[in-house]
């Protein structure tokens, strides 16, 4: 399969980028006396990541008839000091909340996700480590 | 320096990512007779990609007093047929248009971000090949 992405200069450091669908924009961070119009390009790997994940761990869950429960991802990253700036680490951490949940099914589908099915993991894991936490009721569970 | 992300699943496939003070929406491809409200994760690296390169040529560009001109990037991936999905390779195109423009510095500027500036190239890079082309007024220009 072929993804085919268009992203146009506008201003500044502004860009629109037309991905899958959907317009979006990117800038630079927020600096002083300066309004970032959008995401910066590097911290969208964070949510790239955790879309992906989340939605492997939601169609997974589902089949195993979890729920109901709710559901968010925490992605936090350090970076190197020299360039190119890349991320030296990522901390995943996966929290769930509701009542009854099954802490086996729930390792099973984050572990699913993270070592078979997400691809933006398995293409990040080749760069730097990512470090998995999971969380029920703001408990942690161990994998 | 560190950056955080938290991402909510909302329903379905569709989340919710605040990244870097901005709230993305992100949704899986859309599908028969389905729509899809937001950028899928996996194409979101390729809007990365060009988000981050893009910035670093057009800064370049600014420093070595070349424009005015027009900049977008087109970037093109191919997938494995197997879980998990990843891309094999990556093909990232630079299309500048003006007059006047001096393809050295514009060579110069898009080879000092993809082996010296861009983090997001340098990560993805260690995953699959990231191929390079630069046109000029719909001309390539061999780098």
């Amino acid at each position: 399969m072929s993804t085919k992405t268009s992203t146009v200069w506008i201003k500044d450091l502004v860009f629109d980028s037309f991905v899958a669908g959907h317009h979006l924009t990117l800038d630079a961070p927020p600096a002083e006396g300066k309004q970032s119009l959008g995401p910066s390009p590097k911290a969208l790997l964070l949510s790239s990541l955790a879309g992906c994940t989340g939605m492997d761990v939601v169609s997974l869950l589902e089949k195993m008839r979890v729920g109901p429960y709710t559901f968010r991802m925490d992605v936090e990253s350090d970076s190197t000091d020299e360039h190119p700036i890349v991320y030296k680490e990522i901390r995943l951490s996966y929290f769930f909340g509701g009542a009854d949940l099954p802490p086996d099914k729930i390792i099973k589908a984050v572990s699913l996700s993270s070592e078979k099915y997400c691809g933006v993991s398995a293409m990040l894991k080749q760069a730097m480590p990512i470090r998995i936490k999971v969380f029920i009721n703001e408990n942690e569970v161990q994998l």
